[in-house]
């Protein structure tokens, strides 16, 4: 198929990657041995714990977010420890299932997929384990699959109040560097990302952010780990090396990505992206359809996902619109498969991309039939008129 | 200032590079006198007489768009040649400014910026002048300043129902590649074009398709030329060169354009430009503002231009969308400096692009406090969806 | 500090990337759900396949070439399963250490670090091995650090001889695409690779061609494996798909790189090699210094390691010659630190970046007060001039 | 054909542009009347003025070096008007075409094609024009043709001493940003350049640099202009715009060589070529083949023009050269066809890529049979690695 124009790729990553970062991709491989990559890797792990907002080392990996889930586990855990994962979609089966692959016990505590984890059952569950056996717990922030997201300072509260050594591992894959994040405030032991959603870099980097605690888990841990272990990239990074050939093209993309974060100001990032939750949300009211997520303290700023009217199947949409309008949607994932669309509107994005990707999902639903009011762009266009911002000045 | 997203460059040319043809136009310059060069030149040289629908050789000028002009005329008349240059706005200006500073004698025909060149005129004019003094005629096929096409079929007509020897000059800057143009078909004799607007390259690049009536005017033209002229480079173009180095990199990126013209194919690639026409002007019409151009049978279906309320400023409107929202209009040109803007709709565009551009535009209106009616974009969307068309098979 | 002209990037490994390479993967990311990305992949692993010579499938991983080890093992073996590795030099020790982090137990076969795997003590292990306690044999095809490269057919014969059933892993990943290299012919169940030498692409991709027999031993494979699980990628590549997010401009950057491989043809590539192996040998014979292979037949065609004179440190002459002459050189690795410098000369490569190489080395020597004679360059070109090879035509 | 391995373009320009200039100029195209592109105007001109080492305003067009050649004639000149051009080579012969296409009257001041513009034949003929007919002299300041650099500074104190108000023309093209040039010192006129050469840019931008005493003869000038006014251009260039579009994206190369430029420092640009220009020189030497060149004091530093033994073909010697090694060799042009060939070793180039080139010409001499003495490559590394200088610190 040949299409004139911009690829609109509002999957909720990989997101629009910005020309200038594709460009800094494709300067020369470098010795990953010399002082130029050295000096590149320096510039490289402040400016990452920044958006993390830690001073916890944060360990680069060649490899997918799944790759950084597997690291965050066979680092800390030994076979059959025991482990809470709070059920809130597609992503947080993810985490389950690898944890199970490598031989951990899960407690999967049950959730509709419409709803953050719960303060309240995770206090009770550690109340309820006096002899501290649950090593870790695992919260999704930003549950991909339903544009749900968990209210962090809630748990963290819920942990402290419970008194229980549990590390707390944080999915940020879909929030970090589009919704506020804070490792170091929240006490997180292991913060997992991807270079491909808020931080604009094309996939095929990952990311841990690892406490104090969590490196001295890894002293008794016992899962096998050579690739994923993460004491001799800390070590080496130290003098800007690493133990293993690192991916440089991807590392100068994250260069330039955080660097434009820096220019825009990670405090206009997150503002930006808080205005297109709103007016996405906006658009889906005004067609009248149903937002998968029920509670508004739980949106999602970085993605949307849309219930389809029964009777309509959201893949022959996504298809439709793919094929008229140039425009990538989300899938829905697991159960929602079908079921739901997903709007993806984070990292290099703006007013004007947001507007044109409402147009193509207004259009899309009146060229496939589905039953909708018109309104949604206008909506969308009086919440974002609002407020608009005029650019930042350097 | 920084701006997160894509910039919407919704003038009227440059217009929105592919990024295809950005890195097609980034490979390493090569050898000007080599084989490899030889080669590219005598693919493009025919792909762009495809374009230009002609059989007539095409002349590729490192320059801008007046390069091609200065190069239609020094290339066939000589000082004090007379010639007729229609009226129709900012460009026909340029056109004929350019005739005077060469010394040429310019009947300009006047006009009010809103129509087209008039054919009756044209005949009338052609009848009284039976000493056949006029050489030339010259007609901007789109006026980029006012988006009215003129009617170059009648115009075509009207020169032959006056059997009158004069050349005809056509200003194709602003339709080529996006409205239908025949060179060959309307007896053009010199066609203007450049590489940065419906070609989708970046500027610095003109084109003259030049007829056999114009290259035998040449023998007798006395008009000093060196650079422009063309003979030289018709010759060694033959064998695949040029007699001084050419923009190489720029035909790089000129071969990419075309090979996405013909993957798009070109009666496609006219029928989208004419579907964003309709809709750019029925959301116009939806805001209640005033299109410059009268006569609908002379819409530019590459961009539109647009009258704003008595006593508000276009070039204010056009800062604040620029600061807000990240897209920059066109101009007012000459005397409609600040009572004109102008939206491009050509070149490397498509659906989403449009809506975003026409939403961009209708907050703009909003911000800035310019009196219109809500619903352009709507309009805008009944258009486009009405016709929604899928993407071509290759 | 600043260089002028191109860096001379003669480690071996990550390789010169080529530039077509570089701006193919600086292509928007595209949704790795949809239509375009299955074509990708479906376009890639035959494509793979025909480098790997293999009928089997090629599992392409996000990551370091570490990571295509630790998937070679994860999949087919189980805690306190026994393999010989032979110990060729610091790449055989990184596979006998990450086998051993995972809880396997190692046979390191002693080596010189100046020989390849021994045919006849394998046969003489197997044959000693009668309960078929080794379930895996590890042979580093070409030595990375030291320039040797083992005889695969020799060590395949001893394999039959013995009728063993242990299976055969391979470290292609300085060998494949530069030499000779068959992964069926030669019954290899384990093929690893990874992207940044012979295949042109920067780091960050891992490769396995798995055997049928590999795969069916990790039906009782008890290592616990969730990231590098190969059975549910080969599953979901059929239709061209991933488990979780490929590098998705990597594969674009792979894809090139293939597409340069077939137009000038993997026999040229391999002839190629074979004419700058040759050349950079007879530059280290003519300056009087001593490579580190022993025997002829075991001379690596895509890197050199050489040995410096006694009582001078070969990483002063690195520094020096990329201060001077912007030349990265490979270091000596673990026991050799110091004492060897090694000159790449895989991939993206043609006879004057070797002597462009061997005129830094050559200077570099010199400038460093490094006892040698002159004329290792002049050695060369009287080697390349000798069988100069004109371009392919296409 | 297909080749591996970078191309050596070592005609003497366009030079290879380094991979930086290449991806800066990949950057989307903007509006050329928006602010972005005013700041970009603002930055190039004084940059510029930096490397002709003058405060007088240098304009930039979209064309070649020959449209430069052309806008410095008829902004200053009428026809009829005399001017002096020195024989000194095939560009000498241009700017002498060019001039009498233009109705100019030329006094050609023969040359044997070996040595520079002669200061005492140029004060001798000053002299002898009392009455001041001449109204320009033009000299070539490196002679791109021949690798003979006229000797400026003698050529001003020749017209000093003759006071004689003649204006001073300097073609820089092959020269500027590779050997010392002082546009202001030297009390130039008007300074003729294009991008593609010691400025490392792609083809497609000239510039002239101009005297207030140039653009005070415009006013009586009255040669037709209209493209080449650089009077509009000028003042445009005040606010950062241009009265006709500017090529963009080859602005946004210009900038980052300028900037490359500024980072190595203006007097190690001119130290680099330099030794480059004395290491060919003592390759050819030891090659026992001619330099065009025949006095020392006008070496040019930015190229070197051979000729080939009696009998022998230059053309096919560059087309096997080309064939075999991947390089490209500058053609004899004009009456030095075949005779000569050119090696170019400016502009983004260091002392590899210059050993590369000379390992490439001796190869190619030994495979086509040309006779020659060994050692010029040897003989260049001597002169090199003698003067061997570290890169700069930032």
């Amino acid at each position: 198929m040949t299409h004139s124009g911009w690829h609109f790729l509002q999957i909720p990553g990989p997101t629009n990657v910005p020309d200038r970062v594709l460009r800094a991709m494709a300067r020369p491989t470098i010795d990953h041995r010399g002082p130029e990559f050295a000096a590149l890797t320096l510039d490289l792990i402040p400016a990452l714990q920044r958006v993390f907002n830690t001073k916890d080392p944060v360990v680069i990996y060649p490899g997918s977010g799944s790759a950084a889930i597997e690291a965050a586990y066979v680092n800390t855990l030994s076979p059959g420890d025991r482990i809470v994962v709070f059920e809130t979609g597609a992503f947080s089966l993810h985490w389950k299932n690898i944890a199970e692959k490598l031989g951990l016990r899960v407690d999967y505590v049950p959730g509709n997929w419409r709803r953050g984890a719960s303060d309240s059952e995770l206090e009770s569950r550690l109340n309820a384990d006096a002899s501290h056996e649950i090593k870790a717990v695992v919260v999704v922030h930003n549950e991909t699959s339903t544009g749900v997201a968990s209210r962090l300072p809630d748990l963290r509260k819920a942990m402290d109040r419970a008194r229980h050594p549990a590390m707390l591992f944080v999915d940020a894959v879909s929030s970090l560097a589009s919704m506020p994040y804070r490792h170091d405030e929240w006490a997180v032991d292991v913060t997992v990302c991807g270079s491909q959603k808020g931080l604009m870099v094309p996939p095929g980097l990952a990311f841990c952010a690892v406490s104090q605690k969590a490196r001295a888990a890894g002293k008794d841990a016992k899962l096998p780990r050579a690739y994923f272990d993460w004491n001799d990239i800390i070590t080496q990074n130290a003098k800007g090396f690493f133990p293993y050939t690192p991916a440089t093209n991807l590392f100068y993309a994250l260069r330039e990505a955080l660097q434009m974060l820096e220019e825009e100001g990670m405090d206009n990032v997150i503002r930006r992206h808080a205005r297109h939750g709103d007016a996405a949300r906006a658009a889906v009211r005004a067609w009248g359809l149903e937002l998968v997520c029920e509670d508004p303290r739980e949106y999602s700023n970085s993605m949307t996902a849309v219930f389809m009217p029964e009777g309509h199947n959201a893949d022959n949409l996504r298809a439709l619109i793919l094929q008229h309008f140039n425009m990538s949607l989300g899938i829905g994932l697991a159960k929602l498969s079908g079921k739901v669309f997903r709007i993806g509107h984070l990292g290099h994005f703006n007013d004007l991309m947001l507007a044109g990707t409402l147009c193509g999902v207004e259009m899309g639903l009146r060229v496939a039939g589905v039953p909708h009011k018109e309104g949604g762009v206008l909506a969308a266009m009086n919440s974002l008129a609002q407020v608009a911002e005029p650019a930042q000045a350097r």
